[in-house]
């Protein structure tokens, strides 16, 4: 504990960072009313739309990935409106605050933490409480781990034309397989901390002209998070309001290193680390939080028994500097988080692994040393060539 | 091979960068002949000091640690002066090249490529075939991975008024326990892209008063690497010729951090490091190429039999960005090196072992996946809490 100790991020956002992208930020031109920033601004634009894999025109804000969400709503509904929210963790619960703040009246499908939105729950409510003006979810609800079956909501929501389906997909992308146009996604939200590799303070969204539609016609009120205008400005190569010059040059850098390596191979990543983990954990003798549809993004691992799982996210922080997080509200102590985001390769998966079977060890739950690191090691090497 | 693949080093020079102390390089004034550059390269010196664990003043130059081996030679030595060279690998031939350049008559002690100099032998010659100005030696040879026993060495010839001992500890600084000013070193060499993190173009040599008295009455023939000249420059915060900015100011920032981590514990750092190492390579079947006194800077390691080790190398780079490297001139396919030098902890030695156990595999050597992590994790449990 006196050597060096090197501090690693294995958080579902802040992700580690790609230093190329930071170093990018260092080194240019940062005026916002200038010709190299527009330019700059509308091929980011062009490489979100890459990473969103879509056709649709994507809007970039400075704010969290939260603003975003609020936009979502203020933009979309109307006093009077109604919407269906799947919520399975804190950040499903955040749909339901939101509409809430903007005196929309919500139907709730709530799984319970660990659990999934059931689908079908959703379609009887579809078929039977409308009519609906949107309908809120995420792709993965990082408080637990789980993904959402995001193409089968997207099947029904189609089918309705006052109705658009609205994604969180914060911790989704780059993690998961989405195809936004196809699936009927009216607006895709993603954040800059998380599989982008930047840091905190953008928030993005990718709106289809079902929602466009819509969002012509509501009457919420709303300002910074006016999607219509910032659409407008952004085709420009502008934004309404003061860009957040330093994070759009690193996006715009760690965009091209994702479109270099592949989206594909971005969610193949995420996917490798997240199946040899929770390979890992089992034969750590533990157990995951999630009971079915784990997501690629992050992997919830249930504390050993008898053992609060705040206890092996200390051991982790002090003795080896890898930051884990502990479960959120009512799961803290219960369980702790692993993520698959950010610029994170198979060697950091191999290092945090063994780091974590010491840490066990430590806070008194048996494992064979080596063994996880050998799970994962096995996922690895099942990989097609 | 298709997802997220970081660049390791994991070789003994250059090595894993500290990034404060590099971007510390771009937010300094860099100007030489200012006061402010003046105190920095005085403080650095002081931190020099502190990690040379010595007294005696320590120089600088713009060069690779090659250059102040060079000064060692011109400096300290007159026509007609005979030397005694310890060689065990590449470095120690060094030696012998540097006083045939100079048309110094040098008696070679030559251990064979993975072993140690006999001290005894080396004693014998002090003893029957002087007189000799000077005695010199590597620390760590890093082409082999031996460590000398430069104490024993210091302690002969401290009893000798008339000469030297000369220690290349390029990659034995930071990693081994020296005491210069109690074992008689004489002069002792650093390099900047060793230990201490930053990249390589600076050169350190700390020199002894009778060094010194030496050097003074010397008469062969140097210019760059005058060692009288830069003293008495530094001794302002001045360089005789345009010092390597940028890197001095890391260096300063990476010894600050090494003071504040404490120089008994980066040697820990590198000592855990190296025997986790050496345990690992054993339960995967692997043998070293020391046969004894293995250094903590770096761990050679025999070809698994029937296999190149540049086989090993390769898969290492190909499928995990790791770099180790390879054995040098006729050790070339015969041992892979895995050094313990730089800004390198726990977990990353935990990655690079999880990851070469597949390499292992993959070029046809069965190992038990896990057990070479396994045996590193067990040495860093027997370390006192």
């Amino acid at each position: 504990m006196t050597g060096i100790i090197k501090e690693r991020l294995f958080t579902p956002g802040p992700t580690p960072l790609l230093m190329e992208a930071q170093l990018r930020a260092l080194t240019m031109t940062l005026h916002h009313r200038t010709d190299a920033f527009r330019t700059l601004m509308r091929e980011t634009l062009d490489h979100l739309r890459y990473y969103f894999n879509t056709r649709n025109d994507v809007i970039v804000f400075a704010s969290s990935g939260t603003g975003a969400m609020e936009g979502a709503v203020s933009n979309l509904l109307s006093p009077g409106d109604r919407v269906l929210i799947g919520t399975a963790g804190k950040f499903g619960e955040r749909w339901v605050q939101l509409a809430k703040a903007y005196g929309i009246e919500s139907v709730v499908v709530e799984a319970p933490y660990g659990h999934t939105v059931p689908i079908s729950e959703m379609k009887k409510h579809l078929d039977a409480s409308g009519p609906f003006r949107a309908v809120f979810i995420q792709a993965t609800e990082s408080s637990t781990g789980v993904r959402h079956d995001v193409k089968a909501l997207g099947e029904m929501v189609k089918a309705l034309p006052e109705c658009c389906l609205v994604v969180d997909a914060i911790t989704g992308l780059g993690t998961t397989d989405l195809h936004p146009d196809e699936w009927g996604i009216d607006i895709l939200i993603g954040g800059s901390q998380k599989a982008t590799m930047i840091p905190p303070g953008l928030a993005f969204a990718s709106v289809s002209e079902k929602a466009w539609k819509t969002i012509g016609n509501s009457k919420l009120p709303r300002y910074y998070f006016d999607y219509a205008k910032e659409r407008k400005n952004l085709a420009k190569g502008e934004s309404s309001y003061t860009p957040a010059t330093s994070l759009v040059v690193s996006l715009h850098a760690a965009l091209s290193y994702i479109k270099q390596l592949g989206r594909e191979n971005l969610v193949a990543n995420a996917a490798l680390l997240a199946e040899a983990t929770r390979e890992a954990a089992s034969a750590l003798g533990l157990t995951q939080f999630a009971v079915s549809s784990p997501a690629n993004a992050v992997t919830a691992i249930n504390a050993p028994p008898g053992i609060e799982s705040t206890k092996v996210v200390k051991e982790m922080r002090v003795r080896f500097g890898a930051i884990l997080t502990d479960g959120q509200g009512s799961m803290k102590g219960q369980i702790f988080r692993l993520a698959h985001l950010g610029y994170y390769d198979f060697l950091d998966l191999l290092a945090v692994l063994g780091g974590l079977e010491i840490a066990l060890l430590k806070v008194g739950h048996k494992v064979e040393l080596g063994s996880g690191v050998r799970a994962a090691q096995n996922v690895y090497l099942r990989q097609p060539a």
